[in-house]
């Protein structure tokens, strides 16, 4: 009986650890999981854009900029291939998703626009720390032409 | 009537100007669009955090948790002060806000555990340099404790 007992304790034990490794598994593998966080990733790119337009429309604060620019480097070199797996060209994250089919039918391309918004993304992130407008203006236009190349490409609006 | 329609043009461009402008300022003031990117950014923070997980449970993947680390550090210094600003109390983003109103009423306290995140989060981001999951693993532990605190006090679920 006492037996049976642990072997019972054990083998709940087991369920329990393979039911959290399961679900831990599920979250960074689940289609809608990753359409979820790549939405989230984006949306936060997108307000941090924003927040630097802002600076640079009316009064420029460094740090703000800085930290901005920071999200947005380190989100773009973030894994943005895992978030795109395959699998995910349909789906619901916080609503449904608005790639195109074709992110995933030409990866060369949808790989290049990427490359070049993580590389824009990191030099802006470099430049941010000189605390001038004037060189940071230009350099966010080439960051925000890198999303509209892959908003007019991939993504329906 | 050359110049009426000069006028009118310079009209038109300043309204869209305004327009554009005021677009702005609501996508980093509205509270449901604060509670949206807040809440993309823990939901950001929460997949990264699972990823470290399993990479401490399973094959233990340098890169792959120093990306991850990095995210949760940079986001954790963002500006989180502006998107738990007054007013975002309730509301809606991708959802109904789950903060409790004794964030914004003990701000003491919510400052506290904001302070100890950040903090926790800027080590783990240092630790992970050294590749070694037994030094990463405590260290991602306190990270895990400041997040359980805060949704403890602050958070319904």
């Amino acid at each position: 009986m006492k037996l049976s007992f642990k072997k019972s304790l054990i083998t709940l034990l087991c369920l329990g650890v393979s039911a959290s490794a399961f679900a831990q598994s599920s979250q960074l593998t689940k289609p809608e999981q990753l359409i979820k966080v790549r939405q989230s990733l984006f949306q936060t790119i997108g307000w941090n854009c924003t927040r630097i337009r802002q600076n640079l429309d009316k009064e420029y604060n460094k740090t703000e900029v800085i930290k901005s620019a920071e999200v947005i480097a380190t989100l773009a070199n973030s894994a943005l291939d895992v978030l795109f797996a395959p699998g995910t060209a349909t789906g619901k994250g916080w609503k449904d998703t608005a790639v195109k089919p074709e992110f995933f039918s030409k990866p060369e391309h949808s790989a290049q626009l990427l490359h070049q918004f993580r590389k824009e993304a990191n030099t802006l992130a470099e430049l941010v720390q000189t605390g001038s407008a004037e060189i940071v203006r230009p350099q966010f236009e080439n960051l925000v032409k890198t999303c509209k190349a892959c908003h007019d490409d991939f993504r329906n609006n």
